[in-house]
Order: C-alpha cells, then sequence, then structure tokens
C-alpha cells in the first residue's frame, strides 16, 4: 500500500483526490491538509463522505501533519506552491504537484506569466505529467507536474496531427470551454449560482495563463515554436471540459485517414477513446471518469480540420490523472482505482 | 394600428412573437395559428398569459383564418414556408418570414443545403431582413426574409471587419453556441432535460445549414466569395447565442483602433452595443432584450483578432428582430415595442 | 414624475428596482446608492444596462446624495434599515423598506428573531404593504414595510381559507422553495454554482426569520394565534418561489367551491391569477412579472387541502410589490410600470 | 458469478443497471433488451460505455434472447411488465422487477390506481424488496417488486416514527421533489429542457401513483390503515429525490431522542445515514451512490416533527436497490458492487 498524503485538500481537486484515494486498492490515505477546516472531520465538511472516512483536515502550515507519506499530492494555489514542494521533497517524499508551478519548463516564461519561480532548479528536474506523451519520465520522476486542465484537452486533441505534420502551425485556434470547478471552490460573485446559471462568457481573452502550457508542449510535438490563439469560456455546468481545435490542413486528407492517424497514437491508451467517423462527443460521456474522448472531421470546403475534445476536469483534467502519474510512478497497472464507468445522466 | 398574424404560433418563436406584439403600441394581433392546438385558448396552451389574451389558436391550414391582418409573420418549418408565403403574397399581404426558405439568394445553394426550391422568383423579391446592412430594402419590402439566430450574431460581429478589409478572408473560425430553445419546441430525446443539463457538444460539425447564410453575407460584404468554418454547440441554457470568432488581420492594428472601426459602423444603431477595451459580453445581458453586444480584442501574439458577440436567439436572433423588420416597414421608430430592458438575473 | 431613489441598489432587489424604475412613466430615478460600488457607473457594474442609464453609484453613507428624492426605497440588510429609515423619515421622505424592520407589529417578536429594534415608535406608523390585505392603509403611508417572499406566496395562498374559516389553524403546514437570487448577491459557498447545481436541501428547518411574519398576518386573518410549521428549500434557479401549503379542512368542501371562495377575494386583484380545476402553476409562468398565481385542491380522501401558490421571488416578493405600494400611495393606477408580460422560456 | 439480465435497458434505470453490473465483481451481465434499439450495440446508444461492453441490445419481444441468464430484471412500464415477469417465473428465473406491477398486495387497490392486474397469484408471492424492512422475505423471494423511488424516500423517512408510535397516524404530510429522470427517457415536452428548466412545479397533486405504495407500506409499520397527503414536484436537476415529511407529535420529545429512536433502527443499516443535530442532507450529498441520508427536527413551538430524506432515485430508489436485493438473494455481502462513494459536484 502507497501511503498517500494531500496537501491543500479542500477544494474541489483535493475532494476528488479524497474520493479516489479512499476507494484506491493500492493506495492508503494517511494525512489531508486544509487552512481553513484544520481539526475538522473531513466527513463534517463533506457529508456525501458521512461514513466513509474517519480522517480530519490537519494543518497545512505544518508539513510533519502529513506523517509517513511517502507520496504527496499538492493541491495549493500555484506561487504558494513552489516552496511547499521543495520542502516535501528536500524531506524525500515524491511529489505530484496539481498547481502551475512545475509545468513551464522556461523559468522566464514562468515569470512572464505567472511571475518569479523560486525554486528553477527543481522546476527543471519535474516531469510534465501527462502520459500519453511522457509515461517513460513520468516513471521515473521524483516530481511530476500535473498538467492543466485545458492543456489536457488541447494536448491530446492536437498531438497526433502535429506529430504527423499534418496541419500548419500557424493559426491553430482552440476555443475551450470549461465548467465552474475549474475555477475552484472559493466563494466570488463570478462563480456565484445566479451570476453562472443561464449565463455564459469567454473570459481571459488572449491571455489565460493556460496559453504557454498549451505552447510549450505543442511546440515540443512540433519541433518549432507555436502560438495559438487560446479562448477558455466558463460553462453553466459543474464540471466538464470541451475543446474545438481549428487548424489548416497542410493537405487533402479525409477525416477516415485522420482518424486511422490517431488510431496510430492512442490504441493502447487506456485513458483515450477515440469517436467514429462524424460523431462528436458530449462532456456528459466522460463524467467522473478519466476518459478523453476525441472526435475529429477534415472539411475539403475549407481546407480545415475541426477537433472536439472532452475531459472531466476534475478527473482527467486534475486528481484523476493525478493518480494515473502514480499508478505510473509506482508500476501498478495505469487503471488501477480509475476504472470508473462514466455516468452521463 | 398595424393589424398582424402569426402562422406557426406555438413554438418558442411564436410565443415571443405574441408577448412582444400583444404589447406594441402600434400592431394588434388579431390572429394566430397553430396545427396542434388549433381550437384551443392561447392563455391555456401558455398559461404565462393567462388573463392578457382572449386569442384561440385558429388552423394553420385555413390561411382565412388570418382575417384581416395586414402583416403576417410566418413561423413555420423551411420547407413548408415556402408555399404558404406564395400564397399570402398572392392575397397581397406582406410578410415577414422567419424560416430559413427566403434567406438563400441563389436556388442552387439552397438546393445543395435544403432541397428544391418551389417559390424561385419570390426569392428573388424578398429582402435578407438585417437591418443593420439592409435597412433601406427593408423599408421597401413586400417580404423579408428574417435572418437566422447564428447568423445575426456572427454576420454583425464580422461586417465592420469585412467592410473595413482587415482581415484574411480565409480561415475564419466561427466557434457558436446556443441555448436548447433554438432547435424548436418538439418534443426529442436529443433536446430532453436530462440529455442537455450538465452536457455540452458540438452538433452538425461542417455541415450546419446556417453556414451558407453566413457566408452569402460575408461574401456581399467582401466583395468576394467566403468559405468559413463554421461550429455549432448546444449550451445548457433556454436561450443566448454566444458566438467567438477568430481571423487573421491583414497588419498590426490596436485593439482600440479596432474598437473605433466597430464604433463606425454601428455609433447609431439602436441594438447594437459595443464593449469597451478587454470587455466581453455574457449571454445573460442580453436576455429578454433586442441587443446584439460584441466584444472585440486584437491579439500581437498571434496576429489574430478574437470577436465575441451575443444576442438572445428568440429576440434579436428572431421574434425581436421580426419586429425591428416590420417597425422599419411600417416607418415607425425601430425601437417601438422593442424597449424592454434585458434582464441579467 | 415621482422622484424616486434607492438606498443599497447593487444587490438583486436593488437591481430589479433599477429596471423597473427607470422604465416607470410616472417615476424618475435620480439617485442609487451603493457601499461597495460608490462613484462607479450603474452601466459599468450592470453591463445589461449599457446605454440605458447615465446613473452613478453614490455612496450608502452620505444620506444627501439622494437629492431631490421624494420617495426612497430602502434595499439594505436587516438591523441596519431602521436607522436609515428613521433619519429618511425625519427628513420628511416617503419610505418603502424592503428589509425585515418593520414588517413585524411586536418589537418582542422582532427581538426573538432578530435582536433588538431601535425604532420603536416608527415600527407602529409603518404600514405592512401587501397590498391585497391592506391597500387602504398602503394609500395614507409614509412608511411602508415591504413583505418578504416567502410570506408573500404563504400568505396570498393561505387568506382566502382564513378569512372563510375554511380550515382548522392547527397543523397548517408551508413547504416553500426558492430560488438562489433570494439569498441575496454575496458572495457565499452555500450560493455558489458549483454547490447549489444539481442540489437540493432545505435550510432554516424550523427557524427562518419569515416565520413570525407570516404567523402575524394569519392570524389577524384569523383572528387568533397561529404557529405554522415553515420550511424553506433553495432551488437550483435563479428565480421564484414555489410554495405548497397544506391544511385540515372543517368540513367536507369541493375543490370547485373552495376555488369561488379564492375568486370571491381576488376577482379584482389586477396580480392574483387562479389556475383551473387540477391545474398547479410553474414558477416559470410568472417569471419577470408581478403575478402571485394560486391553484388549489380539496382532498375528499384525507380530508386536506392543498394550495399552489407561485411568485417570482424578485418581482411580486420584493421590487415589484414595492412599486406596486408606491403606485398606490401616489394614486396612480396600480400596474403602472408592472405590465410586462412573464416569459417562462 | 450470478448470470443476469435485463429486460427493457435502454431507459435510465436499465441504463444505470448496466454500469453497476458491469462493474459488479460477482455478476455478469449476458444480456439487455430494448425494443427501440435491438441490434444495436450498446455502446453507440450510450457513448458513455464505449469501450466497456461489447453487448448489443436483443428483442424485447423475445425473451429467449436473455439466454443463460438465472436472475432477470425487467425495467417496463407498469401494466406491461405483469405478462413478462409470469413468464419468466414460469420459465424459473428469479425476477426483480423494476416496475410498480407488483408493489400493490390488494389486487383492488392495484385496480383502483393503475387498472385490471392479470397476475395476481404471483402478485402475491412477490415480496416488496425494501431492504431495511423486509430483508427476510427478500432473502427467499423469487419475485421482488423493486420499490417505487417516492416510496423508498417515504417510507425509510417514516418508519422509525411509526414503529415507535411517536406520531399521530392522521395528516402525515410528505412534500417530495424529484428530478426529472424519474419521469423516464421517453421524448415529452413536459420534460424538455426548456420547459424544464428555471421551473418548478407540482404534479399529479392528489393522485399520484405512489401514494398507494406509500400508505401500504406505512399502514403495515402503524397497524392501521393511514391516508398520507401525498405532494410531488418536479425539480431541475437530473436526479436526486428529497422528501419533506411533517408529522404531529403524540408528545413532547426532544430531536436528540428522536435520532436515537432513528438510529435504533438504522444502526446497522450499510446504507441509512443519518445527520446529527440540526443537519439536514442536500440531494447532491447522496449522488450516484446508494445510500438514503436522513435528518430529523422536533418542533416545541407547533408540537410537529420534520424529516428530510434524501435518495439518488436512480440508485436506491431504482437501479442500486435492486442489486443490493439480488446481493441479499444470493447471499453476497449487501454492498457488493454498490460500494461507489457518491460525488456532489
Amino acid at each position: 500500500m502507497i501511503k498517500t498524503a494531500i496537501i491543500g485538500a479542500s477544494g474541489y481537486t483535493g475532494f476528488e483526490l479524497m474520493r479516489i484515494l479512499l476507494a484506491h486498492p493500492e493506495a492508503e490515505l494517511v494525512a489531508v491538509t486544509s487552512r481553513q477546516y484544520k481539526g475538522r472531520m473531513v466527513a463534517d465538511v463533506f457529508p456525501a463522505l458521512a461514513g466513509l472516512t474517519r480522517l480530519s483536515f490537519t494543518d497545512t502550515d505544518d508539513l510533519n501533519s502529513i506523517g509517513e507519506a511517502e507520496l504527496v499530492f499538492t493541491a495549493l494555489p500555484h506561487g504558494t506552491s513552489q516552496e511547499v514542494v521543495s520542502q516535501l521533497a528536500g524531506n524525500g517524499s515524491n511529489i505530484i504537484d496539481l498547481s502551475a508551478d512545475f509545468r513551464l519548463k522556461e523559468p522566464d516564461v514562468y515569470r512572464e506569466w505567472y511571475g518569479e519561480h523560486t525554486a528553477c532548479k527543481l522546476l527543471q528536474e519535474a516531469v510534465y505529467g501527462l502520459p500519453e506523451l511522457h509515461r517513460d519520465q513520468v516513471r521515473g520522476a521524483k516530481v511530476v507536474a500535473n498538467p492543466g486542465c485545458y492543456p489536457t484537452s488541447a494536448i491530446l486533441g492536437l498531438a497526433p496531427l502535429l506529430r504527423a505534420e499534418l496541419i500548419e502551425t500557424k493559426n491553430i485556434v482552440i476555443d475551450a470551454k470549461s465548467g465552474v470547478s475549474g475555477a475552484g471552490r472559493g466563494a466570488t460573485l463570478a462563480t456565484s449560482f445566479v451570476e453562472v446559471n443561464d449565463g455564459f462568457k469567454a473570459y481571459s481573452v488572449g491571455v489565460h495563463r493556460h496559453t504557454p502550457e498549451i505552447e510549450q508542449e505543442l511546440s515540443l510535438l512540433a519541433g518549432e515554436g507555436i502560438k495559438v490563439s487560446f479562448t477558455p469560456h466558463l460553462l453553466p455546468v459543474s464540471r466538464g471540459i470541451l475543446s474545438t481545435i481549428y487548424a489548416t490542413l497542410r493537405q487533402e486528407i479525409t477525416t477516415e485517414a485522420l482518424l486511422s492517424v490517431y488510431a496510430d497514437l492512442y490504441v493502447d491508451e487506456p485513458f483515450v477513446r477515440l469517436m467514429g467517423m462524424d460523431v462528436f462527443p458530449n462532456i456528459s460521456q466522460v463524467r467522473g471518469s478519466n476518459y478523453c474522448d476525441i472526435g475529429v472531421r477534415a472539411d475539403g470546403r475549407t481546407g480545415m480540420v475541426t477537433i472536439v475534445s472532452v475531459i472531466d476536469n476534475l478527473i482527467k483534467g486534475a486528481s484523476g490523472q493525478a493518480v494515473q502519474n502514480m499508478n505510473i510512478m509506482y508500476n501498478l497497472p495505469e487503471e488501477t482505482g480509475l476504472s470508473t464507468y462514466p455516468d452521463p445522466i
């Protein structure tokens, strides 16, 4: 049994991590921390877990409170995560960090979008934990930077086309839509029910911090620098991300041929499912699961390709992918503890 | 008082037309027809109107039942509208047709996307009723083809840029999201609550019938043939459309300069509102109103422009625009009966 | 033109008051105050009102900022309203107070449920502004206590039966469900989208502060002290209240006879609509309007009556009723500015 | 491995049964039938199950198509289930029937609420499968009538009080609210997104067919005939039932004492969770799980008790309870295959 802890467990990703780890057959959850709820029973804060755990939240500011955990999930706001991860790494823990702090390899890029980085050495060691692209590095990693939710859906949607050099690297458009849980569990007017219900909007147009993360991985795939037009939107749903992606085809190609390019890359992937001809996924069909479902279509009229990629932002976009990374690090079958069937109802 | 009638009044656009016309100070609603509800009191079918009208639905198949109406709104499914409009025109009525039957000027294009057209002569006479572009023709029209909901938001969002020749005419992407009322009031599994709630999906990817309508008007503006990548999505809200539009800038330009290009075209428009720098509209801010709200941003990093355009699909995207067209045809102030303030709550 | 002001205009009831008053043909809105937004343009805070008003928020703490308003709507939290209303009354203003501060006639009852009252004399003068029961007193009032949202729906639902002495005064059950806007516009975890969406719960079971307000008016109607079982619930909708009310019939009576008892009381009421036999209202059918719609059924099996009463909590349950009271105070037709047709879509 | 089949598997309860049985460690799903989808792959009809099953729907009208299943779940409309269950019973299958056909023990009562019963003998043999009340009979049953969703929440909420004779048997009020999936998967205007979204209504007031089922079990508990006022409402959520129940206390009693009465009955129940003092459950906290969560409060002011009982209507209210019954019939630990943690997000 892998002894695990979660630092910053009272948000939505923390909660989902608890749900998954409490039921994981090869992991034990020994500690969960929360500044806001320290000292309170988890089951009192989250009545859904009544009768399912006797854990109480310990203090995030006291790292000793994680006890004998050998693997620590950090789910803290970006910026504050760096220091905690550094300390934990110094103590010899393995770490899967769900913040943005260790995702951008270039300190300069991090500085431009987030601010100064105070753990640049560790940044170099950290592995970007998108298993479908970096499984081998994850296997030996001490610190895994768990990918952002938008980047996961966008990168998995574009990887096969870039790898096969089928699309222009200019004018890539990623129009992404996310459920509200992606904004976290803090109480804000912008995420209050009345403001969100029956509404829909774009936000952070042209300036969202997931942009450089997407560009880093796409550039790596293409072997050249790529800039994308990325626009996130806020959906009036609790969970789920759908990215609609547009790119210019370098040559005429059928949808059928495109699908086989996707199949080449993803055939053995346990958590990527390809839709058939003219079928596009709904976010509801992956709800509660670690799947990324992808549909694709070549448009002869315009010479462009349209890709639709969906994930559950809290699972494949956060906590599920974190556990997938844990499974890889500990040589477990990758689906262990992640075999919940999606529930679209 | 303009005597009006609605043919096919039991759908959502029909209902909104009734609401607007019943309260319109210069119009009288003398008849409403419905195959499904013929003989029933409007207020029984729509309890929201209890005490507000004594009208009963007459039979759609009996055009005499519209009595002395001089202006007829037809809200029938495409294909079936042609014949009814032809008959009404023959009887000397003025007509505002909310179907797609008279929007596409080229019979060949109509045939490709919808099927054979049986009233090609009338098609040539009909005016595409987007007041912001064709106000003068609407003024003298006998038959107005009321624009589609998606096209209204997309065309108003792109018109200033095409007219000013600021963008490439290739690679225009229109990623549009609509509330469920856009699919009509018929009972289908795809629009049932459980299927839609908490879900989100693209549909008719690359093949939606509003594509040629958008292309017709954009081509007219650009003076050259334009093909667009248009992807509609189904939002889990009842009403509202948001189109996020991407195009490649022909030259470097600031957002400020772009905004002034938009202001040039729309400064006197009663129903177009421009957002300020870095402000983008939410569908909720136009709910229940005839406004089209537009935000725009030039992106120096990518050389592209992002436009966000929102409307209430049932008002500016259908019934409100129809009444705006009526006001123009009858030389009334364009806001008459359309001054309801939006309610975002 | 009645010159009006709103103290505390940045909440949802304040916003709806602005919407109604800006369009009211006999009222002018000269000032709106907000602590949070003082100095900011109303149209910037609420983009739905872009182009519709040039007002800016003034400072709630500076009562001079309301200028020449002769009628002031106060929409402040209970407890803080007392002092402001006292000052305004001292200045000679007419006041319609939307807080709970002047609704309970007995200072002891106020103390028990809210705390000490510091303006007991004014409390005696204030009129409980439910027009259907107290129209004559409202006509001559200087201070109107605008009823709570739950009480409005519950009292209108029960008044005919109590007045006609048709039900037992014991064991009355009021099971009420409200949209989230009833909780105000403050950002809290409990009213955040993710917590509310797809959820439903009872709250303040047995201890909600609207209980004594309901009991005060029901007791007045019955001529004896009444205690009710009142349970509010939080609906995952933005607006609307539905109260399902149960009482024991004193004698056998048909639903038809019950309906005629309701008709006796409400036949001339402009804002109460009775449903027919076996028809019960949906909150959506009054949305955006000042109507209270009521359905009723006698159950021979159990000897009980079931009443369903719906309102829009922000209109008939708050801002619409406040304007209805203004119309009465100023001898205007009661529907002035309140004739918006409900929109159920 | 228990070989199982589902007759009528294409509705929401059928889908949830598939999800649970496909993942059940001691059951094998060998056949699923559907009139509508016969011949189609399950994973095509329900893309959420892509890659998770190779089953195709067989024809409901060909009972041989269930092959070697020894336990059959029937999820057919009431009325049509009787004959199929009779045939299956004749073939020696064990049956868990999710329709209403075998729940009412008295043929006369069945006739009054549903129509003629054509399998009265089997009706007498069938066991009402509410494990918390009838576990021993379920153990030896051949035909289990799986309880209705509303009855499950109402009966579990009232059982401890009736058994302990703490409440009057008159004037019991059950005000119940259900998510839309309770209405089934058929396409109807009443359950379409636009009609349900932002709405809320009571329906079947005083005449809902779950009334006699509730009364049958409450009468059994009380040892005397009980009639209840039962009002169902339609919540704008996909799943979940919350019943708020009101009864008159026979004597003064504290909430603490009430809670201990509930604990007496439910302490060993794996799927009933009691809330603490002044805590009431939200439907979201049982979502996706087989739990029934109950909160209770004695009200000294009114002499009444208020009980709030929540379930997931598709799990404890249908498919989960059916599998719980299967586990009991086959002497498996009751939680087998039902240990999914609820997910409130």
